[in-house]
C-alpha cells in the first residue's frame, strides 16, 4: 500500500464483487484499497475453469476473468493488498472506520467500507472433491453449471431445498439421468418439493437413494476427468461404484462473515443484512456486495453488479455521512441514484 | 421465429438487460424469444463507442458488446426478432400472456414475459447532438463517462437534481473546469444541492450561467471531434461560443413503457414498479429488467444482472404460477433463490 493515511474506501474481499466495486470507486477517483485474505485475489470463481453465463463474454476461465478485473481496477488507481484477512471492523465516533487485519497486525482507516468477503460452498471433504472441482466435474451450483450436463448422468448430493429443487431442475432441463443421495432416510426439504421430486421421477430418469453418503470421488488414470464415485449405504454399510459424468454437491454455504459479528447485523444463517436497493448495512458507511449478503442471487453477474451499486452509494454517503438511513437524493423516482 | 406456438418466455427489448435475460433463460432450455423494436438489437448502448466500466472487460464498444451478447444468447437457442415493437401486453384467465406487436400485426403467446424496453435519455434536439454523441463528446451519464474528462473542460446542461449533482461530481472528481447552463433563472434542484454547487464553485472552477440554452453543438472540420458549443442567453438573446471538450446533457429520461399502461403498475415518472429483489411486476408471470424499472441503478452491469435475476425467477414461476406473491422457496434465507 502506498501509505497509511485515510482511505476513501476499503473493500474487504478481492472476488468479482470486490473488484467490481474497486473499479467503480477508483473510476470515481476515490482512494481505494482492496483487502484480499488469500495470496491471490479472486475467491471462489478461481476454482472455475469455464464461465459461459456472464453477459458479454462468451467464454472465460475464472482466473482470466479475475486477471481482467484486477487490470481494470488497478488501471484506475485502486490498490490491492493480498494476505490481508480482515479480523474486525469498528466505527469511531467521528465516523472513521477501523479495519483490522490479521488479528491486529495492522489497522486500515477508511471513510467507507464495502464488505465483499463472499461465501464458500460447503464441501463434503472427501478424497477427489477438490481435484475434480478444478476439472469442472464437481459443481456446487446447478444454475451455473447445469448447461454443461445435457444428456449426461449426474449425481446430486444433499437433502435440503436446494438439493431437491436442483435435482428436479437438472433432471427436467438438462440431464439424461440424475441420481440423488442423502445421508438420512428422509429429505429435510419442504414437503411440496419432495412431492415434486417423486412426481418428476415418474416422468424423468431420477434415482433416489437414501440413506447414502459419498465415500470418494475417483478420477481416471491420468487424473484429467471423473471416472466414478464411490457411494455408501449408511445402513447396510456396503459401498457401490456409480458411473456418472459429474457431481453436484448441495450441502449449504458458509458466508465468510464471522469476523463481522457484533459489528454489522448478520442473520441467523450468517448473511449480512442490507437494504436490497442501496446495499447499505446496519453500520453507517458500510456497504455490502456479493454472495455474503442477504437475498444475493449468487451469480457472477449479480455479484459484479452489487459491487457497482455499492460503489455508487459512496457519492451520497460522502456528501451526507449523517444521512445513512435516507435514500440518496435524486429526481423522483430515484433512478440511477 | 421458428413457429407460432407458445413461448416459455418472451423478452421485450434487445438491449443488454434483455439479452442477458435471454442468455440465462436459453441456458435453462426455455424456449426464448427476444423482441427488438428496431432493426438491430442493442438499444442505447449501441450509441457508445467506449465502455470501460463493465467488470471483466477492460474496453469494448457498445456495438461489439451487443454482438457478443447476441452470440451468447442465440448459441443456447434463444431467437431474436427485429422490427417487433410491442404495442400491448395482456394476461388471459389461464395465465397465458399475449404480447401484441406492431399494433396488432402479430400476437406472440408466452408463459412468462420479461420487460426490458429500456429508457431513453431525453435529447436536447439541437444540431450536432447525435453526431457528437456517436463521437463520444456528448454524454448523458456522468457515472458512465466522467472518467473520460480528467483535467478537461465540460459543459453541463440542465437544472434538476441530476444536473446539479453531477456538475459537482464532474468538477470535484475529474474536470479542470465545468460550465453549467440552465434555461431558467433558477435551478429546480433541491436547495441543499444548489447550495452545495455554489460551495463547490468556491473551491473548483465551476461557471454557472443562467438562463442559457444550447443552440448548436459544432463539430470540427472533419466531423470527428467537438470544436465548440453555441449557447444563447435566453434573456439578452445573444449567442456565445464556448470551447469545451465535452457536453453532458442532464434533462431527464423517458422510460419506454407507454405501451404497458393499464397492464402493469407504472409510477408517475413512467418506470415499472417491481419487487427490487425478485423483479416481479404487478402482473403474474411478468418480470422486469434494466433501466425501465423503478430504482434501477442505470448502469450496464446492473442492467445485465437484472436480466439474469429476472430469468432466475422463471423456475419458481413455472413451478407455481399461482404463487406470484410468494418469494421463491429456498433454504432460509433465500440465497440464490
Amino acid at each position: 500500500m502506498s501509505d497509511d493515511s485515510l482511505w476513501d474506501v476499503v473493500i474487504i474481499g478481492g472476488g468479482p464483487a470486490g473488484l467490481a466495486a474497486a473499479l467503480s470507486a477508483a473510476r470515481d477517483r476515490y482512494r481505494t484499497l482492496v483487502l484480499e485474505k488469500n495470496g491471490l485475489p479472486g475467491g471462489q470463481i478461481m476454482l472455475t475453469d469455464r464461465v459461459e453465463n456472464y453477459p458479454g463474454i462468451v467464454k472465460i476461465g475464472g482466473f482470466e476473468l479475475i486477471e481482467e478485473q484486477k487490470k481494470q481496477a488497478t488501471s484506475f488507481g485502486a490498490e490491492i493488498a493480498a494476505n490481508q484477512a480482515c479480523t474486525s471492523l469498528a466505527r469511531r465516533d467521528d465516523g472513521i472506520l477501523d479495519v483490522e487485519v490479521n488479528g491486529g497486525e495492522k489497522t486500515h482507516q477508511a471513510r467507507a467500507v464495502i464488505l465483499a468477503p463472499g461465501s464458500d460452498y460447503r464441501r463434503l471433504g472427501v478424497a477427489g472433491e477438490d481435484e475434480m472441482r478444478q476439472a469442472t466435474r464437481v459443481s456446487y451450483c446447478a444454475t451455473c453449471d447445469g448447461a454443461f450436463y445435457r444428456d449426461k448422468h449426474v449425481l446430486c448430493v444433499g437433502g435440503g431445498n436446494t438439493a431437491v429443487e436442483d435435482t428436479i431442475y437438472l433432471a427436467t432441463r438438462f440431464c439424461k439421468k440424475v441420481t440423488i443421495i442423502h445421508r438420512r432416510k428422509e429429505f429435510r426439504a419442504q414437503e411440496v418439493l419432495v412431492e415434486e421430486l417423486y412426481k418428476a421421477a415418474g416422468e424423468h430418469d431420477i434415482d433416489v437413494k437414501l440413506p447414502y453418503v459419498v465415500e470418494e470421488i475417483v478420477a481416471n488414470a491420468d487424473k484429467t476427468d471423473l471416472d466414478h464415485v464411490l457411494i455408501k449405504n449408511v445402513e447396510a454399510g456396503q459401498v457401490e461404484q456409480l458411473k456418472v459424468d459429474g457431481v453436484f454437491i448441495f450441502v449449504g454455504m458458509n458466508p465468510n462473515t464471522g469476523f463481522l459479528k457484533g459489528a454489522v447485523t448478520i442473520d441467523d444463517a450468517g448473511y449480512i443484512a442490507c437494504d436490497p436497493v442501496t446495499l447499505k448495512t446496519s453500520m453507517p458507511g458500510v456497504f455490502v456486495a456479493g454472495d455474503c449478503r442477504q437475498l444475493a442471487a449468487m451469480q457472477l453477474a449479480t455479484a459484479c453488479a452489487d459491487g457497482v451499486v455499492a460503489a455508487m452509494g459512496l457519492k451520497s454517503h460522502y456528501r451526507d455521512p449523517a444521512g445513512w438511513e435516507k435514500k440518496a437524493p435524486g429526481d423522483s423516482p430515484a433512478q440511477g441514484w
